[in-house]
């Protein structure tokens, strides 16, 4: 294995967040599932944002966000993800970069406009993501660098890839490429809903050998496996992939390997203002831990602080150096 | 005098807020005056843009930022300000009618894009502002509306106006349509460096009676008397204008009238965060309290209260219901 340019590479949907304090009854109104992912039209997008109230811009996207958050602990970081060469567009690659990102994916010339996360948080802290995917519907395997992704010990692929038509092209190109050079394949299952579109799919990933780090969180375990116990759920995942990470919001993670089963508490936070970016940051500090060979427990316990200090605030990339946060917590010298 | 249909209309730069939390070098490295707004000129929006970490944009613009606390507290505002018809425009434009603000001014079809205040906030709060002016340099004596103006009872103007080379004419053509409607007219001086580029016009738009009301804080009063006296400088704006409210940051607002003078206190605050937009805020709760013939004393007050809400988050929209903050606090009924 060669020496690694990058710790971590991303691949996922570029998606701008506007995001919006709002109630319950929002929601009802519009029909929208609560703590879910849902894909919208241009049209449904205009609905939606017609109601909403006044907003904040934060770029956004799975990855990306677990991709600055790796970043700001201090590793190497790339990413891979379309939007298109307009005003949002710009901001959102200013943004990546800006974070020590290496982002040389290139934008759409014409297409769809850069794609928009339409989402509401509601008084108890939980978000409803209303996805336009725009630009990033256009992600091909053109766009996947073969000696950027060789030169990464972890490639970090999001399943809401399995949406926009050609992207699961490009992520299966990234997959293999990393295996040829004997790098690590990780996947989070995105959403339970995702996971309901594609089940059949990801379990197919998993236990073909495409990936070898599975990120999941409680809901999405469960529909993997269509049952609602958790043991069970977690046991069939230690058999289908070789490392399997679940988080379970204040009750911590449980990661499970042939070798063993180890759980990490939650961090302690003062106030839940927004779960945007809740699991993407963990995954970065696990990440992080993983790239540096670290105990799995020290890569939990990195993926809890990290996840802390992005739910208590709006937005879903981090507002401080999560390198200095983790150095504050003994967690890294 | 008719009926109102609007209690406050305010005429202002238009301008997108893209704010990031920086230390003090960076200030030093691009030669900035920490906590003062200068304007900039694409080239330079670009080297700074560059330079700086990853964003949170935020609809921003001083007398915009005042109106949408206005409609926040309850009372019925409209804004008349230009932007483009470009992607952060139609941002711009959502945000501010979303806040329940009329906003009917015709954005513009060609030109520069909507303007964009790039916003330094460093850790002790201070926030120092670069704007770049764009669309909202085109903002003419066209876009006032004469019978918008004469309906609403307080027209509210930003001394910033003075910059773009036709909004003056902008600013005087309002402000004689609602004299002669006998309507109020307030001017915010701004900025001190504002002051100091047109601090004679200032002057002469108070004593000949273009503007009945003047909002400054501390820095801008000192700079328009060219003293650091400062009851020497509160005496004189006694003199030169019917009512001048003059903020003091923690140590609360002074109210001068030929009749009475009233000290009114900070609202106290957790944990200053960003300072922008805490004058634009106050004046929302001042004038709200104006429109409403409330005593001077609860004017203060109430904008004490909207400017400690908008200093304990990032960005210079309230981000709750003022009109509930108010009525929590016993201010409002």
């Amino acid at each position: 294995m060669a020496d690694a340019k990058y710790d971590v590479l991303g691949i996922g949907n570029a998606l701008f967040d506007v995001l919006v304090r709002t109630d319950e009854a929002f929601l009802a109104r519009h029909g929208m599932t609560k703590g879910s992912m849902s894909l919208i039209d241009e049209a449904r997008a205009a609905a939606i944002y017609g109601d909403m109230g006044p907003a904040t811009e934060v770029s956004g996207g799975s990855a990306a966000n677990t991709i600055v958050g790796i970043a700001s602990l201090g590793a190497r970081a790339a990413y891979v993800g379309k939007v298109k060469d307009d005003q949002i567009g710009r901001l959102y690659a200013h943004d990546i970069r800006a974070a020590g990102v290496a982002f040389q994916t290139a934008p759409a010339k014409d297409g769809p406009a850069t794609g928009c996360s339409y989402i509401l948080v509601t008084p108890d802290g939980e978000r409803t993501m209303n996805t336009y995917l725009g630009a990033a519907q256009d992600l091909s395997p053109t766009d996947i660098d073969p000696s950027e992704v060789a030169a990464s010990r972890i490639v970090y692929l999001e399943g809401y890839l399995w949406d926009p038509k050609n992207a699961k092209e490009a992520f299966v190109k990234a997959a293999g490429i990393a295996h040829d050079s004997r790098r690590k394949v990780a996947l989070t299952l995105s959403d339970s809903f995702c996971v309901d579109r594609y089940r059949d799919e990801f379990l197919s990933l998993m236990r073909d050998g495409t990936v070898d780090i599975v990120f999941a969180n409680e809901s999405e375990l469960h529909a993997l496996y269509m049952t609602s116990d958790f043991d069970a759920a977690l046991k069939q995942l230690r058999n289908d992939v070789n490392l399997g990470v679940v988080t379970r919001s204040e009750k911590g993670c449980m990661v499970v390997s042939a070798e063993e089963s180890v759980a990490v508490p939650a961090s302690p936070i003062a106030e839940l203002v927004d779960t945007t970016g809740a699991g993407d940051l963990f995954a970065a500090g696990f990440l992080f831990g993983l790239a540096r060979e670290l105990p799995y427990r020290a890569c939990g316990q990195i993926g809890a602080l990290a996840a802390a200090e992005v739910i208590q605030h709006i937005g879903a990339r981090p507002q401080v150096s999560l390198k200095e946060l983790a150095q504050q917590n003994g967690l890294v010298i």
